[in-house]
């Protein structure tokens, strides 16, 4: 599937993935949507900033939050290239994002179709739709190329 | 059990919980020791920063991985308040820290011993050394305290 078919949020997340490998961080890009707007936007930081919590969707969801002067952002969609991990599903419910969608799946680190399975959990306080699947080729490619040039 | 016999860094991330309490947030503390000192302390403030993420265990990791310009704590002491969430936990991962102390146990949030259990995942890549139950009456009581009073 050629990338202009993919929609826009999807298209800009992917390209802020090249971004980060292009900096030396595992490259995953994330941008908050809210009525069709991209409101925020960040790629996987935590090497550059000292920050182990600054992956994008973290990044985004405060960046979000801060310019919405809101602490939930439920009528936004968050779109990332890779299956949020544990960290990141919990604080997708913590902001109470509306719409999770998510390029590539990650068996290895990813807490919404494996591990910790964060939104099925009986405690869990908001679960939002999810949509996995597109630019999941791309979104792997530029993650195996970044492993593969580091080896 | 007098609070004075508490360790000192409980002793002090339940004064933070108090803090937060005062200022209208969910009361919950966290410090951060290294060697023996605090390196890092904040509590509970999503609503003051408009910050879903503002959790104190991510707040208190945050400033101690920007003080220590380290991404990783292998060598720190988290001590908190409360049973940490699938966020907290799997920011606790990422951060390597090498032992998690909380007071009280969450049964409706935490993701420690209940629900999402992220340390317990076969995929999970570092599990602290784990200590709970020291202050735990205090903590909880300063959380049944918060909410009665917001009834």
């Amino acid at each position: 599937m050629a990338s202009w078919t993919l929609p826009q949020p999807m298209h800009r997340a992917l390209a802020l993935a090249e971004d980060a490998a292009r900096v030396g961080e595992v490259p995953v890009g994330a941008v908050i949507v809210r009525g069709g707007t991209i409101v925020a936007e960040a790629h996987n930081a935590p090497r550059e900033q000292h920050d182990p919590t600054a992956h994008a969707e973290i990044q985004a969801i405060r960046l979000a939050a801060r310019k919405l002067g809101e602490e939930r952002l439920t009528d936004c969609e968050l779109w990332v290239t890779l299956e949020p991990c544990a960290m990141c599903a919990g604080a997708i419910v913590h902001a109470r994002i509306g719409k999770l969608y998510y390029a590539a799946s990650d068996p290895k680190g990813g807490a919404v179709e494996h591990g910790a399975r964060v939104f099925d959990q009986p405690q869990c306080l908001h679960k939002p739709e999810i949509y996995s699947g597109m630019g999941e080729a791309k979104a792997a490619q530029i993650l195996r190329e970044f492993f593969r040039q580091r080896r």
